[in-house]
């Protein structure tokens, strides 16, 4: 039965393998987006005779060749396709795209099949996906808690089963904020990893397409696929990305000294964290206690200082011609770059270099980084009495990442004492991508965590890579 | 007779050898500054006193370990020296700085005797030497031609015998092109390599502290003594810089196309720099022709962009306050940074590193590229007729290297034909500043330049260097 299948890309394939119509899976999806009765999750849906089209011209299968055969995925709606209308959750922005981003241009050659555009935040501005014109998704396990943002959408149709995957964006957060608060995996590439060609900006500077997915696996499969160098991206840099393997035997893992660490008075947050940093001493961690002031100075250069000009930068025109189009909380906060002169610009860079003789130590001193992937959870009511002090707190463990060139991934652990989803992020310098996942995904298996809001079982863990590419070391993930 | 010791570091080091006192060196510097009779090449000096005593608290000669042992040397008055004041050639901003520049210390602390603060294009603003309230410095070759800038005094008080060395600064090329204007070399290092702490930012972000000598081994070795890491400087980087060693027997080096030369008419400078790749070809060199358009694209940015806002973010507070303080020139170049937003910041930022994908490949292609220093010679007379287009002209080859994150060298070479001071530079990416002094060296010695406007012939080739320090490896110097 169709629609029974798990929609994670091993149980797709093996479906595949056992003679399933990729068109069937096509209209599966649709049919589970209209059976989901969340009207604001998609911003606009792929025609589906198009999709089904795209399926029926896939060559035969073959899942080495095309990693993502047959995968249906979304993308949030501030990233190109062709034949969508582009809005960024602005309609007075909206354009038609002439193009495929390079992004999602690679993951249909990769054999994914594109079913949508996802709500978010609008203009990628914001942590909680409430922030949209367009209404936004409920959240997937609890719809009294916001979805988080700014990928609202893609992070919900993920968590729901309606797509295997889907592209988000990350610039403070918006690509692991919203994974952990729906039960899913986050990854927030190395910044050029996956080219920005075909993404509207909101800080170009530290901008990175980011990757949703089920599971550790499907969002590297994906993430590989994406991660396409691009010359015509400024900001792009080259990195190989080897098939996921095995985490280190050991390694020393960072994290915020108790008296640094934030949760806003949510104790059984705190006690998550403490119960993750078990598991990653139980994984081989040794867990060395870093104060984490340095990195929360940093943060709050993301919207207090500099860099806000980058988002008014790239809607200026908007913001100077018909202001009344932008959403009243972002325009606040897109605004505040109004007063901002270029040296101001510049101090803020002159800050931000200072800052990181003090990050930088802290960073080197071991292996990889874990922290709560926010402080803790908002509620819907909670922003519509306040629509920006829980934003900012959601960000106290995200908007730092970005500014340092670092990558990062958002893994679900065993659910919280009182059943809200559990959550680490896992943060390392730029180019250790694979490294954090490989942790990531051990995480995820030891916790057995079920997969978003699906009830879908963690698959089994894959079996050992046999078949490297070129240039690739062949290696055994092991659960 | 010491009114005849030359001031290269190698007949100084003879000269104590043979017994001369540091103190009697320090007064023949006073000396010779006073019978230079241009009281616009300093504009503070050590109390003669003060450094007599600096002198006598020489440990005893030992020039391995001190390389610097009783070196004279001038700073520009915008690095600061203890019991000095600073003034960046504007008398409203002077201060008395509490302690020596990081570099200053360290040149110090190798046995060198600050003779006093030199003149400068205020704030370090200009390629051409005379934009100073205090006068301007006479070109030590030809008093008709400009000193060249911002390091005017530094650059003269060299070329004129009256110290050994000499600290600059170089932004936009003030530690090259007044190299070239006055026959002797200069080293402007790798961003971070020497310390920028006790310096008055120019622009932050771009600013290195630069070196002056009548060769490339005084400049090597005052360079290696002030390159300190400096954790303090927020922008200094580790770089290893061992002794000066023999350049590589063949190499590729980029110059630009001769449809991408940039002369101004000046047909005596485009034919010395052909000469100038026959030296480099007679040397092992490979010339590869590089279209320069991006590089003139990257240097245009640098005053026309985002960049001056670095300028006005140094003096805001007197570009606000006291404009009036200001020389009339330097106040309407930094004065365009009053209209510029963050946002605009933003943008120049944008477009720079959308360029470096043009310049990457080219610097990339080859192991160095080699340039003159200035397309041509501007008179006092030009500048007093328009006060900024020779400026920009003389930035031609200069003004793209510090936004490209590279290393340069000025070096004399042979006079033109008409008598005027020959010079090439050579570039390279950051870190790879002894490959080029190590060809800077081979090819002034091979045209077998006279030294500044001194009269004095390049000492021999020094020893092979036998005694390797830390972490060193033991090279052969050959001339």
């Amino acid at each position: 039965m169709l629609q029974d299948l798990p929609f994670d890309i091993a149980s797709l394939h093996a479906a595949y393998a056992s003679g399933t119509d990729p068109r069937d899976v096509a209209a599966e999806s649709f049919r589970r987006i209209e059976a989901a009765g969340d009207p604001a999750i998609f911003l606009h849906l792929v025609d589906p005779a198009a999709a089904a089209a795209a399926a029926a011209a896939l060559p035969p299968f073959d899942p080495v060749a095309y990693p993502l055969w047959g995968v249906p995925f979304a993308a949030k709606d501030n990233i190109d396709a062709e034949g969508c209308p582009t809005t960024a959750a602005c309609p007075a922005f909206a354009y038609q795209p002439s193009a495929d981003a390079t992004a999602v241009a690679a993951l249909k050659a990769a054999g994914a099949i594109l079913i949508g555009k996802t709500n978010l935040d609008q203009f990628a501005t914001g942590l909680v996906g409430v922030r949209s014109p367009y209404g936004f998704p409920r959240n997937a396990v609890d719809p009294l808690i916001v979805p988080g943002g700014s990928s609202s959408g893609s992070a919900v149709s993920v968590a729901r089963g309606l797509v295997s995957f889907s592209l988000g964006t990350d610039t403070a957060g918006s690509g692991r904020v919203p994974a952990a608060l729906n039960n899913i995996v986050g990854i927030k590439p190395s910044l050029g990893a996956i080219s920005a060609t075909g993404l509207v900006p909101a800080c170009r500077t530290l901008d990175t397409i980011s990757i949703f997915a089920l599971t550790v696996e499907d969002a590297w499969a994906a993430f590989r696929a994406a991660a396409v160098y691009d010359r015509a991206d400024a900001y792009a840099r080259p990195f190989d990305l080897a098939p996921l393997a095995a985490p280190a035997p050991t390694f020393r893992v960072g994290v915020p000294t108790p008296g640094t660490r934030k949760f806003f008075g949510d104790a059984i947050q705190a006690a998550a964290f403490a119960d993750a940093l078990d598991a990653l001493r139980a994984l081989g961690g040794e867990v060395v206690e870093l104060d984490f002031t340095p990195f929360y100075d940093v943060a709050e250069m993301l919207y207090e200082g500099a860099w806000v000009a980058e988002r008014y930068a790239a809607i200026e025109q908007m913001m100077r011609e018909r202001p009344e189009e932008v959403h009243p909380v972002t325009r606040a906060i897109i605004g505040k770059a109004e007063g901002l002169s270029a040296a101001d610009a510049f101090r803020g860079f002159y800050r931000l270099q200072a800052l990181k003789r003090h990050t930088d130590p802290l960073i080197d001193s071991v292996d990889l980084i874990a922290t709560p992937t926010m402080p803790t959870f908002y509620s819907v009511a909670d922003l519509e009495a306040d629509p920006v002090t829980p934003n900012s707190n959601n960000g106290t463990y995200t908007n730092f990442v970005n500014l340092l060139d670092m990558c990062g991934i958002a893994s679900p652990l065993a659910a919280r004492s009182d059943g809200r989803p559990g959550s680490i992020t896992l943060l390392a310098r730029a180019g250790k991508d694979a490294q954090i996942a490989a942790l990531a995904s051990a995480l995820h298996r030891r916790a057995g965590a079920t997969l978003g809001a699906t009830g879908w079982a963690l698959p089994a863990a894959p079996e050992a890579a046999t078949v490297a590419g070129p240039g690739e070391i062949a290696l055994v993930a092991v659960g």
